[in-house]
């Protein structure tokens, strides 16, 4: 359907005349009277289904013939479990996350993680992630501000993962299907067709949160992949190419907004 | 598959002696004897099949299988042409275009684009450009280097964009389904939906290669979306969140990666 942004001042009633921009946009798409069109208001969140009611010359009349409160949120609910990378990495992370969907992420501190957090500075630091956080989300206009949670050790972070429907763990040293739960492995498929089915399937289960954990530049410590397996982690492929730690959580915000996204 | 990096001293006739951090990940996969396992060579740009021979403490030894040359190419070619953000933005499109698998990417001169490139200084820009392409390309493992081409007016964009197998382009106005080819309009589906089934049916027909178009900070102005439907481009979403414009560029690459990685 085609869609336009409008003011809440363009609104008058059961009408809505658009103007401007928006007018020029909706003409290049040749729109036709009473034709639907969705009339997307960000300042009050609210999308109005309309019909073309006239179309001038500087503008085009709608008739309003439904509202409904506009969600711009992912129908699954996602967590970044991000390895804590240099400080200007995880403000990248932090931004672009929000930017893709995540409704949480928390920096892990994990074996080879570069940086150590001065605790003194914990607080403010925390602080600025979260302002960060709160920037992109007005900026892509999400209607949930995404929370950034403390740094935690790994083991924590796992424990507070399993409570979501299932964790994932794109790994360049694939091991795809390899999990806990031996009987994934299908032979004969190959890493990004099993990787494909095993999320396919999570959506077809209907499953609701994911936790994903990324590794730091240095990657996951072997130990760090046997416990995130042990804890139930599906370990996954995000292609053939190696992807820096910063890049890895858009890709996988990416893949689940392509498939989750109603 | 399991996949492990060696590097080629690693390698002695058919055999393969796997140590250090290769060998502590690959025992974290519990492996065991003859179980097979993808040795990828970096150095040489070789994967190795090999079979698992002996597993020793410190070491794993290997059987060389097969042998096949690398690629870390998608099996489709993607252009990213790129409406000319500000100078940072667009080197950040540049590395994370090449690190997600485009094979070139071509800044577009744009009606909102607020950046004018001075005449005199292009050939050094491209220069430097290329040299960030360079570079993530060696990051990623990629077995091609992509070009940055220069700065073109988007008419022109669209008419090199032509060759190839399909055009993309991606709008936060969605008018998803509506193409020059009205036929793609089928009503009921979901702007997401209409996209996936768009870009799906392109996977099953065996396109090989594919454009993109990103709009600039400001958006495509309503002509230049007139021109590039006119041009056969397919209009489609990335989802409900309003993305940057160096952010649009990964989401797409993403999710080609997902529908075409083999």
């Amino acid at each position: 359907m085609t869609q336009i942004f409008i003011e809440s001042s363009d609104i008058c009633e059961d009408k809505i005349t658009v103007t401007g921009d928006s007018a020029r946009h909706l003409k290049v798409l040749r729109p036709k009277k009473n034709e639907t069109v969705r009339a997307v208001c960000a300042s009050n969140g609210m999308d109005y289904l309309c019909e073309i009611e006239k179309i001038s010359d500087d503008d085009i009349l709608l008739k309003i013939v439904d509202v409904e409160a506009t969600s711009r949120e992912l129908p699954v609910r996602i967590t970044i479990y991000q390895g804590m990378p240099k400080a200007d990495k995880l403000e990248f992370v932090i931004q672009k996350s929000v930017e893709m969907g995540a409704v949480s992420i928390v920096p892990v501190m994990m074996k080879r993680s570069i940086v150590r957090l001065d605790e003194a500075k914990a607080s403010k630091k925390l602080e600025r992630w979260n302002s960060i956080a709160k920037s992109a989300a007005e900026q892509s206009k999400r209607t949930e501000i995404p929370e950034v949670k403390k740094l935690v050790p790994i083991k924590e972070a796992l424990i507070a993962a399993s409570a979501d429907d299932a964790i994932l763990l794109p790994y360049e040293l694939t091991a795809v299907g390899k999990t806990g739960d031996e009987d994934e492995t299908k032979p004969g498929l190959s890493d990004m067709d099993h990787t494909r089915k095993l999320l396919t399937d999570l959506k077809d289960k209907g499953i609701r949160s994911i936790s994903v954990f990324i590794g730091p530049e240095g990657g996951f410590d072997p130990s760090e992949v046997e416990a995130a397996v042990d804890a139930g982690a599906h370990i996954i492929t995000l292609g053939r190419r190696i992807l820096r730690t910063e890049t890895a959580p858009v890709a996988i915000l990416a893949w689940l907004t392509y498939i989750f996204e109603e």
